[in-house]
């Protein structure tokens, strides 16, 4: 089309195609160069002030953290709920009124694309008038959309893939229309900037990638199903690994995340001598990483618990049956003290 | 190559491809997925405090100012040199010691692609300690690599195009490798966040459209080399047209803007009554647009004079020379008063 940016025709077909895809309708889906950048602009958009204190788990990649600096506002880490892996928010509630009251806005993530619940952080947005934010990175599958924005990645890595990407999605359709404008430099007529945005905006060769990978995605989709079924089938005998929240619900995702009895890098170790690679996929949380060590946070023993027992196990399109069982195989040896 | 982002191959063939065309070396660029996004991690590398104040022009493009405050610094906005259309070393350095000391960072923006003195600002930046980065988005045939870092745009409407899409270039090797690890987290190795980045990596789609572009690159050239030699040709005998800086010189870009004798949304509005769509690419500069209009600012009459002067001239691929006498005899008709 001879036309390689700036919300050309591929990019706007798309936007289209995920609404569709969605059922949210037109209006609700802003897409950007990376999620990284769609939560930055979200946050933006939400209209979190400059400077404001913005709650956020350790328990999450280094982009939610990054994106909250990027965003202008002063992170602070709080802990996740054990179970869920996530911000509860009863527990953020009880935290506001006795702690937190400060705070201008808040990033939940959604814990390896496990469901949040939506319709709850919409009514505590609502009631307290936090900006909240909702980094679903991994949760294109799992997605509900509700009013406040969720933020869903496109990288490489997750299920659905164009390399870099991501995209914002929202019921409030000016919410919307402001994190197209913030993705271009905060101009909404394509000239003067309104807004305090900056480069955003998903190319139209990513944008071509997306519409690709959108037609493969119930064939993708159900190759994923099969790999998880198959891990399911062998780990619901072995009740000693605790599954990643949500992972025997209908969505699907691209990682395979479980809790070891002990310590997980001894396992990852044991099982890297068998010739079985394994990921810590968000490291030992972000406050224990250099460049976030001197955010101010809570106590975070449900976070130090999980960075030192979660491993993410082989997962990958093209892995067998047989992968699978060799994978669970090795984990049961290797507790069972018989390397 | 199954690898679709994360520094994959093709990324790091174009990496090396544009140090070999730039002549500088290993080591010497970084790859960013907007010249916006290159501003932003060129700025954290160099080692501009978070809050110190940034010098910089109001006299460039939206991106300039947007990527300043996602830097965490504040913007002063100050005024370029009519004839350079550039901030001018020698009258940064006077204004530093007489009322801007307190500054940590400047950009300096080459004005569509018009060549900067390189070693000037690398002396100043030097001796005084303060961080300067030098946004040569248009520059991309016209750069010169210094010890600060230069940041180019590969934006779709730039000569050397490939959608979204930026690099930077210094010959300060250590600063390149910080530019590369900001553009993932700040991650080293990839795993633990050593610095305080963002995602700003550039995908193998859009690396392997660089590499296209760059093979094409002589031919490209040649014809806008063709292009502004057509423009040349006629306006040398119209001296009341004041060209852009450095346009007689060898570089090419994809802009061609000429200072108008009266105001240009005039001149402006009458070439589009015969059917030719001229530009104000910088706008009013960006003092005038509304994100920017309470940043602090020194006087810029410099700057207001070519925000309401200067006209981008129609100027694309494909435009033949008779188009161009076309424009240039409009334009002629327009300042002698036969419409």
């Amino acid at each position: 089309n001879n036309w390689y940016t700036n919300f050309g025709p591929l990019h706007e077909r798309f936007v289209t195609s995920l609404e569709t895809h969605l059922g949210t309708g037109p209006g609700t889906v802003a897409c950007a160069a990376s999620a990284t950048l769609g939560l930055v602009i979200a946050l933006k958009a939400s209209g979190a002030p400059p400077g404001g204190i913005c709650l956020l788990p350790s328990w999450t990649f280094a982009a939610t953290a990054a994106a909250v600096v990027a965003a202008g506002l002063k992170p602070r880490f709080i802990d996740v709920d054990a179970v869920s892996w996530s911000l509860d928010p009863d527990h953020v509630r009880t935290a506001l009124d006795q702690a937190h009251g400060a705070c201008s806005a808040i990033v939940v993530v959604s814990p390896f694309g496990a469901s949040v619940d939506i319709k709850a952080w919409d009514r505590l947005s609502e009631e307290t008038g936090i900006a909240v934010v909702i980094d679903a990175a991994e949760g294109f599958d799992s997605l509900q959309v509700g009013r406040i924005p969720t933020v869903v990645s496109l990288h490489a890595t997750k299920a659905f893939g164009i390399g870099e990407g991501g995209f914002v999605a929202s019921g409030d359709r000016e919410l919307v229309a402001r994190v197209r404008s913030l993705s271009d430099y905060g101009r909404l007529d394509r000239k003067s900037a309104e807004l305090l945005g900056l480069n955003a905006k998903m190319s139209e060769y990513a944008a071509a990638v997306g519409l690709a990978t959108l037609e493969d995605w119930p064939q993708t989709r159900r190759t994923y199903e099969n790999l998880k079924a198959s891990y399911l089938e062998i780990l619901d005998k072995l009740p000693e690994f605790i599954l990643a929240p949500g992972l025997k619900e209908k969505w699907i995702t691209s990682t395979f995340n479980v809790v070891m009895p002990t310590a997980a890098a001894a396992v990852m170790e044991r099982l890297d001598g068998h010739g079985i690679e394994t990921r810590q996929w968000w490291d030992k949380g972000c406050h224990r990483q250099p460049a976030f060590a001197d955010f101010p946070r809570d106590d975070l023993p449900n976070t130090d618990w999980l960075a030192t027992h979660v491993v993410g196990l082989p997962y990958y399109l093209g892995m067998t049956k047989q992968d699978v069982n060799r994978v669970v195989d090795t984990l049961s040896d290797v507790f069972a003290g018989t390397p």
